[in-house]
């Protein structure tokens, strides 16, 4: 019998929280006094929720759907059928565009003040913890501006091609949208994403150490076609370089073979047009590749013989290492993978089982196979994927999991189909030192306490 | 080159239109102006946008990222860069949970006024025309309620299975999220979905004609794990009866042997909790049925050993046969499909490439092929099926098409992993006759006049 779930509590960023931002967590459905009651050790009510139905349900055999012979109260204090069962709710098209339930508005994309002097070159982080299956909705995806979104005219926007091509051209929105399109799903990750723990910072929650990941479909035009169409030099264009037309002036470099093999111009994510703060309603998708190159709000693309070495790509997301030089474009995602149910600042209220559940992508493909330990990485059972497994896209794993009241290091290892395997936080920091912030791919670990509350911590 | 792509003129939904729903739609990006001066033959400004950008960017071979050579200004009335190119703009989390852009607020789901009495029991549907790739967003997300929706409190919300079960059981929201969880992507359609063409009415827009129509991916638990926790009787246990928790007492059966198959009870569409309009916080999802029997606002199951002929399966949701006899329990989905890139009320501003793109659908299983005929099906071309193509889900199909600017029909035919075969409305007339409201898989035509204008027209 399943007596209870996880609850969330209330974790905060370091060092501040914002005015109001950050409130009860939506990711339980037991009332606050239930779950005091919980804590306190009273868990009897729960059970005679269960008791009382039982008894009212044990005319088993009944098969006629009358309801009367059963106890069947949305809750222990309601003695007759709730509202929602006896009256007319709300229209259609009430909302011509929906929002989520009105007991959902905690769950929300949060920023981290703090980590940049103004919020318009900040990031709110995804708040993995309240997700589900491998799709972010496009409300809750993680935002990271150099300086700030707008929303652009789409009637006035214009995307060029010049460079090493025969014909440069601008094209319309309405140009683009006549062209042959691909629709993919695909993660993207801001290459900064857990860099918190790079610093052994322990950030809270998963929304925190995880958050700059999202994951939709995509719909688009692919560069394929675009090069192809302007007449792009085979022989000399080696690199391209795309230009955002926001006031950042953002400008990333991408091998040419890569912007042929699987990149693509978008318009829409999810169904439908880009959001504002993710590029409308023009950006760069490239699959795999760290979440700064998919350039929003996209102007330009040149064709050129040499990486550019823009201020994008030399001063900033590179690393560090332990001799003192630079590594410089690392732009590949490596394989990674993060348990997000139950994570960092939510509590087990009971003993029993759980369906423990996370996340696990690659840059460089299909995930193969992803293994959870629960003593601190000394024993590995197989999780089961969720299915379609699908290239450089989220991939989703299950597991099932008795819990019998005793301290539990939880950690997820994800193997993607070169059969790269996710290193150990020791490991990773053989090769590449302290002094990164970029490119954190390590395993994580959260600490499962004996009263219930799960915790981030660090396990060599 | 492409110059211009589609425009739509504001197609409305006999008989009468509510206040302030329909207005100029999204699905272009040229300004009103801009569209009366292609209407009225001149494209020159268009041809001179193009043309400035070529001549400014024939510098072919400049490879730094300077712009100052290049003419690429957003708009020709515009002579300096635009703001958003130089100022600071919108801060991250400024919107907790974001929302489309604001050019996109006409893209809505819209009801049909006159439809059923009142609008807590009627439909908003979907705007095919508008969207893109496989994943409906949630916010428009086709509605049908019988009576009305409801923000239930999910700490309140109970779960029952009952009848032949050995333990009937009451599940709270955090019991179910305990459990064993999967997700998958799946089509919802109602089974009055293109009801209207039975009679020859010819709605509009695709958004009328086949608007009952989404794709999410819906998280929660199989059905065969809630029955074997609750040990249903499998000896007598042939149906599942699924009742809904608003005032409508909606009750479905469903079979066993579906019910085992590939159903759930889900808590999540798109990442996220469900919509309160689509079912929170549980509804059943029954991949492939008709969407009726996808219960929201699930209550209670209950396993019997025959169908419960309910009134929602006895009175509403059958087809009258040519004979006079009604055809019931017709719950399952036929392979279908529908061009929605031109669609009826756009309108193409020139001759040239377009990409064609629609959906095509199987309520028994993949999709295997989608041809398209631009003759009223006469000659077939094979479109390029987008990925992954999953069971029961939704299939984006592509095809190029040269307009040469003479009239054409335009139709789709998919064909599934059975070999079953979309029929035309006359071989669908042959048996069923005419007089159903639901389940009508019939080949779409749409007419491209002359001038460019998409309109729906019956073609036998």
């Amino acid at each position: 019998m399943f007596i209870a779930g996880c609850i969330n509590l209330d974790p905060v960023m370091p060092p501040i929280e914002s005015a109001g931002r950050l409130s009860k967590a939506p990711e339980h459905f037991l009332s606050p006094d239930q779950i005091v009651e919980v804590q306190n050790g009273r868990r009897e009510f729960l059970r005679g929720a269960f008791a009382t139905a039982l008894s009212g349900a044990a005319v088993t055999g009944v098969i006629s759907p009358a309801m009367a012979q059963v106890d069947f109260k949305g809750d222990p204090n309601i003695l007759e059928l709730p509202e929602h069962s006896k009256g007319l709710g709300q229209p259609v098209a009430v909302q011509p565009y929906g929002m989520p339930s009105k007991w959902e508005k905690n769950l929300q994309r949060r920023e981290s003040p703090g980590l940049t002097r103004v919020s318009a070159s900040s990031v709110s982080f995804c708040p993995l913890q309240g997700l589900f299956g491998i799709i972010t909705p496009n409300g809750l995806h993680f935002e990271r501006h150099h300086q700030g979104w707008w929303d652009i005219d789409p009637t006035k926007h214009r995307f060029m091609i010049n460079g090493l091509v025969k014909n440069p051209k601008v094209y319309t929105m309405d140009d683009l949208m006549r062209l042959p399109s691909v629709s993919r799903m695909h993660f993207i990750e801001c290459g900064a994403n857990t860099g918190m723990e790079w610093g052994n910072v322990a950030v809270p929650t998963v929304q925190y150490t995880h958050g700059m990941l999202s994951c939709c479909e995509f719909t688009g035009v692919p560069l394929s076609v675009l090069l192809d169409d302007c007449g792009y030099d085979k022989l000399k264009g080696k690199y391209i370089l795309a230009e955002g037309a926001d006031g950042s002036g953002m400008t990333r470099s991408l091998s040419i073979e890569r912007a042929l093999d699987d990149c693509f111009v978008a318009y829409a994510m999810n169904g439908e047009m880009l959001r504002p703060e993710n590029g409308y309603p023009l950006r760069l998708v490239a699959p795999g590749i760290q979440g700064v190159s998919w350039v929003k709000w996209l102007r330009r693309l040149e064709v050129g013989d040499k990486p550019y070495a823009t201020k994008d790509e030399t001063i900033h997301y590179i690393d560090l290492m332990p001799d003192g030089t630079h590594r410089q474009y690392t732009s590949i995602q490596e394989c990674k993978s993060v348990i997000t149910t139950p994570s960092g600042g939510q509590t087990l209220l009971d003993r029993g089982f759980y369906n423990v559940s996370g996340l696990a992508w690659s840059g460089r493909g299909k995930i193969k196979r992803v293994d959870v330990s629960f003593d601190g990485g000394r024993n590995w059972r197989t999780a089961k994927l969720g299915s379609p497994v699908l290239t450089k896209c989220l991939t989703r794993f299950n597991i099932g999991f008795n819990w019998d009241g005793s301290p539990v290091i939880m950690q997820s290892r994800a193997i993607d189909e070169t059969g790269y395997v996710q290193p150990k936080s020791s490991q990773l920091r053989a090769v590449r030192g302290t002094r990164s912030i970029y490119h954190n791919n390590a395993i994580q670990s959260w600490k499962l306490g004996s009263n219930g509350e799960v915790s981030n911590v660090h396990v060599e």
